[in-house]
């Protein structure tokens, strides 16, 4: 495509001298590694200075940005629209040439039990294992070597990678995608401890019940309930190698950064954003659209929604910022209080001679 | 079963009108959730104001409670027995369907290397693959896509749910539980710096030695020692996505929450446990009974038996917590040595004055 | 071996009484824990007491050591070399018998796509999976149940544990080993917030290119680009359960301990070492030779080489280690802040009555 070509397609409005706008456009990249015969776009003020040096044949722009007063020694083509990141996603995907990874019919390989139902067009990888009594949804696509347990349920359109292992009885819904190795209804880690010290198992009767739209990364594991479910409600994203404990609720489009764990029976409303590596005490109810920074503890309820923390244990984060202030001072606090007491030792003396 | 016949078959004492005892019970249920022909339990004291409002049919007490104080509108039925939890988990137990999700014979496509020995009863879902020379105990169950490497034994009762990875030589006991996932026996993270910047891998050559009723959670990894073994001790109950380095030890009956890592050649004794996301550095002897508390990171050997840690680095807990408050009152602290430095000021002024 | 072979197979130098000098040698251990029959070393001078007591026939010693010097009641032989670990290992890797837990060729139950190309010499284990237009270089070879997606290109000699998954079109160099469970080339996690306060996919049409020498720990996790390369450069070693979002960069000759994560476009140089269950931000530079200790918190660039930095979030290690011992003080400090405003009121007293 010309760039003026995809100006149009994008309905966006391209400026910039003719031999410019009948380039042939092959590639996206980023402004600051873009090359010639590439587009890029210009979605955050902080990138702007790139504008003047990228080697980029077009970029997208705002339509408010005043692209004449942009300073360069060779021409450039503008590519003006609503929203360059959309609209530099929507060219993303119409250039790169994209490799379906999944299976397109059932694998002679795969082991399908006799009482397992198979919806329509659905694809089965090599190696697949499909339990007792499991039901798996019309257009569901499973990658080589995914296990499905007895009696568990996976919608309609969903993706799942290689290796990923989903208990018995587990409850996936539609458009569902999950990451290879992630696991789905392991045991929660429930034992109760005996007289003499050892523990007896308590056994883990519930399931995980995963919602439509769900995206689950690589290596995460969810543990079944004890009884009833862990929930993942519609719409939520986990990144990768993320521990959701058992009876656990993680609210509906909420977003969790990889190596995030959150213990037993905790409950996390709709809309929160959690970063990477954060632990969630168990029991807890954290409101909804709460953001809690990377690596923080949180060690009781977030009632209030919509307040975002940080630190170990967690405060608000204002006051966590200002805390983390207030320690980085500690050495010259202690220096001037030594001061201080050295002032006052000699106030005494000099009131005593008085 | 009716409440009547649940009181007998727990040995316990149903307490209420006739027309409740006689009901059916189909469910267990926690107390703030269950519903009629639900019966849920009593024992932490925290949940006793539930009592006037759940809708259960019969409620698990313990002998002790005075059952006659409750103020209802509805009736209900009491079951006074001496643990209510332990008595809870025989009825949840007896009261779900349980789908048992393991295979009960070899699966045709399972591949047993010729030189590998099964024992009696053994049951391998289909994708399993045992190496040469392994060996499995009796009556234990691989589901589907289980690997385990040459020369490896597992014992007896064991069970090891799908995409389980046991590497070479690695030897685990009976009633042991490997989550799906799980690997036991990769090498030690072990590598020579070399003159040039550059590193020479350290062969691990040792194995993992997991003892008897161990647990280990899904996608946990257990590294195999340099030499000699890494071993994880009899009863001991790991949870998901914990690492355990190469020459560790972690001692009989201690149970380790998930996203816990510890560092190589670190001896864990027995009875401990040990919170989710610790860092334990490495070459470190964590003493018996020793308390560990979320996220926090152990920097040195705890010496005396029975202790609580927190923080990180992690103190004793009490001494963590004081410091935690200290570090909350900082601010005001700070404003309290200003407001001294300028009554100091003050009175110099003063005293020059006078 | 005796030991005089072995001194003469290590060119060293064999010292001691003829009697030992010709024992034979079955096994090699550490110095506090081996027995008669073992050769030992000692390379770090922490355990040279240990010269002393050792039940070891043979110690591997520097050159230069005085073993003269050490008082024993019982004789010993020492072998004196350049460097007595790298001659430990030597040693080692010769006395222990070695189990090769790879295939040494193509399984039947291999499924490899007709559009693959396999190497000279490539062994498949069982339940093996190899995609559409994929490549594996020579010598290479893949224990049971690896999964390679569609046109992923891996080089020679390279060594895939069980279970691992590589996914569509990422390239892997030469001689490079991946644990079981690791994947590499899950999607970045990116997703546009929409008004309605759900999200939307962003796609990931980049990959993951692990160059030559690389070593990736068990469980491990590497995200494939949004677009261009997430790139692990020559010679890093990456522990287990660790994250790598999307296109990050790890620098050659790196290495990362394990439950270590690395937020989205961060750039790691070369010959850093980080340890365990650091947390580092995105879209960060980190100079070369940078070491951050276990547990720390990276919240912005490291611009300056080859210093250590600790803390969450983590200051350079000497001002942190300063900020830990004024934390530790607080308590008092505060006492002491408290004394001296008495001081000062009865220094006003004092003055107001004066």
């Amino acid at each position: 495509m010309t760039v003026r070509e995809i100006a149009a397609w994008l309905g966006g409005e391209a400026v910039g001298p003719d031999t410019v706008l009948t380039s042939h456009i092959a590639r996206v990249a980023k402004i600051e590694e873009a090359q010639a015969g590439d587009c890029s776009f210009l979605a955050n003020p902080k990138y702007q200075k790139h504008l003047a040096t990228t080697q980029a044949t077009a970029v997208l722009v705002a339509r408010s940005l005043d692209v004449a007063g942009v300073e360069r020694t060779t021409p450039i083509a503008y590519i003006k629209v609503d929203d360059p990141y959309v609209s530099f996603l929507h060219l993303l995907k119409r250039l790169t040439p994209v490799v379906d990874p999944f299976p397109v019919a059932v694998d002679p390989t795969a082991h399908v039990a006799s009482t397992a139902r198979l919806g329509v067009d659905v694809a089965l990888g090599p190696g697949v294992h499909i339990g007792d009594g499991a039901v798996i949804g019309d257009r569901t696509r499973l990658a080589a070597n995914v296990v499905v347990g007895p009696h568990a349920v996976i919608g309609n359109d969903c993706l799942l990678y290689p290796n990923v292992s989903v208990y018995h009885q587990c409850r996936i819904g539609d458009r569902v995608i999950l990451h290879s190795g992630c696991v789905i209804g392991s045991d929660g880690f429930g034992f109760a401890p005996k007289q003499d010290g050892t523990y007896e198992k308590i056994p883990q009767l519930g399931i995980v019940a995963i919602e439509d739209d769900v995206e689950i990364g690589a290596n995460t594991t969810i543990d079944r309930a004890t009884m009833g479910e862990t929930r993942i409600e519609r719409g939520a994203k986990l990144d990768n190698l993320v521990q959701i404990a058992h009876n656990c609720v993680v609210g509906a489009h909420t977003v969790i950064a990889a190596q995030t764990g959150v213990s037993g029976s905790t409950k996390i409303g709709a809309h929160c954003m959690i970063g990477g590596q954060v632990g969630i005490a168990g029991h807890l109810e954290i409101a909804d659209r709460t953001i809690i920074m990377a690596q923080s503890g949180i060690p009781k309820s977030i009632t209030e929604p919509g307040k975002a923390y940080f630190g170990y244990p967690a405060k608000e984060a204002r006051h966590a910022q200002r805390l983390e202030a207030a320690i980085r001072m500690l050495p010259d606090t202690m220096r001037e209080l030594q001061e201080a007491r050295r002032a006052i030792e000699e106030l005494k003396k000099a009131m005593n001679r008085s």
